[in-house]
């Protein structure tokens, strides 16, 4: 049996535990990524070329990521007859403003403040977020008297948030069909280019995602976090059936109180980070990637592979 | 032999030390945070109540940490007939400000300036620390002009101290008495709603901890805290015998030099970052809930559980 | 077959790597430093001492690191019958902007603008950086009008640079020579003092190192970064005979490209952070000083030793 995933994103992860768990390995790459992805001993197969579309073609099972739907497309991926680890389905959820608000209201997970237009106020800070998961970029901070300005140079469809002053933590889930559970498995904070305002007087600049740093969250506030996850799993259940299997995250602003700002319907990037709580679930501590194929070893094994697979 | 603890704070190192080193466990848990841990395969027995002083009768060995103080209070865990692992007469010594710095005083290790009333300086900058460990919930940074209209909002103890600008540093140690070694663990920067000026024109904003990021300390900087370390031990055995067992944190401030803020006397949520030099003990990393476990191990078959218990 | 060092910067990984390679081990202290060292089962033989220079007559494998050139000196350490592991001729590289820029001119690695002192502008910022690797200390950020009367109190050669708006990430890597293969080993980011801004109005402060942290850097940025890195190894072949053998780091601040500000010619500091990456190569993560003694051990068993020291 061949996993299959495209060079970028979090396919690291994917491809040292599909090798963990024994399966072959395919690899799409763009000829410039080759030297660093063919010093890595753990591809058996690599495809060597421009169009990433050659994946929805695959005959192994073809592990996504976040580069899947900007590389590829939603429409591809969905009317792809590539077998695809997860909900195919599922992938698009997170791409559109009304998409996300649907799934976060019927899970009951509240979310940042959404202001219009009429109601900013000149010396307040807003948060302006482009819609699409586009690594953090086109974002950015203003405050109300820099808006109008500032919202004439974008093209794409946006919204105006409250600016929450406090930790930005994304916390990334596990659910498996097969053992119908639920694992949490870490948290982390992205390091973003604005966050070079730590050494230098105050300016506005790009929220660009450069990477991630686990965090161990305060313990205390996990079982909230849970219960979140779980009722994510139970409305997408209904929304988007057969709902999440596998990866997915919720992205949250914390100044005391949990405001959701998204979700990742796929591996998250800060999952790449390093965490320990799989070590809770499994004894010793692994990564999204290496869950992920323990969840087909296992659903092979049982023979309920179909149950993964979209 | 079954080990307790209540859940929160650290639990989650602490059970998967204990079923590790081969014990049954049982966790204390209100009924809102059940989910969470019920997920997790490590509990054998999940007493779940709204009441957490039924863990001083429990007939195990109880792993006190960060929020025991705050549940039950001193005077009732001193007088519990519950077995402690540790000294629980230490566990107040981190409670107000002058056991924290009769402890500091004795060992000799430096403390961050106290500022009295009649000295503060409308320019410069100030903490206020409130007393006893919060999670940073009620400390503040100000400059001296705007402290007397704050000050007049709060009840408790407070004190104000000269502000560092520098690093936060939080020093996990782990001082055995079946091995008389001290082992220093790790180090860890808290993760605080303040923190959020990294982003944002600055705003006083809360020291409400968030979670904890491990650090790789610059090498050159252990020996020195090392040291403290053990003066730390040396000082508890005399001011509260039989002196530190098992777990202590020690929290500096570092602007080139060491300022001492407090210190944890039991095991240190900062505890929670995964760090690495524990392998240089033990050959492999392990957390301090591990540590713990371990030491009770070695106890009981050396037949010397009366020197790590109280 | 022992194994030395001084004890500083990465020796405690350096020692971890020897012993888990079956090493014997000898660490070069400071009376001082001698408690903390010490406690630490790794060590088969202290030698305490004021004078470091003793390591230069050593009779096992010395592992060179960023204390070294302090101690010892550039040329005491070229002219020295010690047999080094990597090339004691690339050590030097690191030590001058002119050696410096000759290496990443050759390597084609794109570097940070350098400021003439007469272009500068009076409201823009630059950072100031002092000749050598010296934890930062001396750096310093300003803005053109406040320069002239700062850079008056400099005595050491210094540049000016532009000051750049970005994440600073550190990249490590490890040259084999035995394998003829460059593996990435993990990214850091440093803790300064300056870093303090996070929770205070803007000051300026020093630029000195506490600590380092793990990043996981965005995947999508490893390749162009590793090819940097094959690119320089392909220079120092050239350059310095027989090239790079083993550890270095190259230093670089992103704001959406890369511009490199450095490197590190041996062990970087910044791997006393515990990254993954390595499991990649090697099935399991290691430390660069565990890969240093794993590619003694491999040249012994091949018989090529000579391949490795100097």
């Amino acid at each position: 049996m061949i996993i299959s995933t495209i060079a970028s994103h979090s396919s690291l992860q994917i491809l040292l535990g599909a090798k963990n768990e024994g399966f072959q390995t395919r690899l799409y790459i763009k000829p410039r990524r080759k030297a660093f992805y063919s010093s890595i001993p753990l591809v058996d197969e690599l495809v060597v070329t421009e169009d990433m579309a050659r994946i929805l073609n695959d005959d192994g099972i073809v592990i996504p990521h976040g580069s899947f739907v900007a590389y590829l497309g939603i429409d591809a991926i969905e009317n792809s007859k590539a077998k695809f680890f997860g909900n195919k389905r599922f992938l698009k959820w997170e791409t559109t403003f009304e998409l996300q608000d649907r799934a976060l209201e019927k899970a009951g997970i509240p979310s940042v403040e959404v202001v219009e237009s009429e109601d900013v106020k000149p010396d307040e800070l807003y948060f302006v977020r482009i819609e699409g998961p586009r690594g953090g970029s086109g974002h950015f901070m203003a405050y109300g008297r820099e808006l109008e300005e500032k919202l004439e140079k974008i093209s794409e469809p946006y919204r105006i948030e409250r600016f929450i002053s406090g930790a930005y933590i994304y916390v990334h889930f596990f659910y498996s069909p097969i053992m119908d559970r639920l694992e949490l498995f870490g948290v982390d904070e992205r390091l973003v280019i604005a966050d070079a305002n730590k050494r230098r007087p105050f300016k506005s600049l790009p929220y660009i995602i450069v990477g991630n740093k686990a965090v161990a969250l305060r313990e205390s506030l996990l079982p909230k976090l849970y219960d979140y996850g779980l009722a994510f799993v139970e409305a997408m259940k209904e929304l988007e059936r057969p709902g999440v299997i596998g990866p997915f995250a919720l992205h949250f602003a914390y100044d005391g109180d949990f405001h959701c700002m998204g979700f990742a319907s796929r591996i998250d990037g800060g999952s790449n980070a390093s965490h320990w709580y799989s070590a809770l679930y499994w004894g010793k501590s692994m990564f999204m990637g290496e869950r992920i194929a323990r969840e087909i070893r296992m659903a092979i094994n049982e023979d309920r592979l179909e149950e993964v697979i979209t």
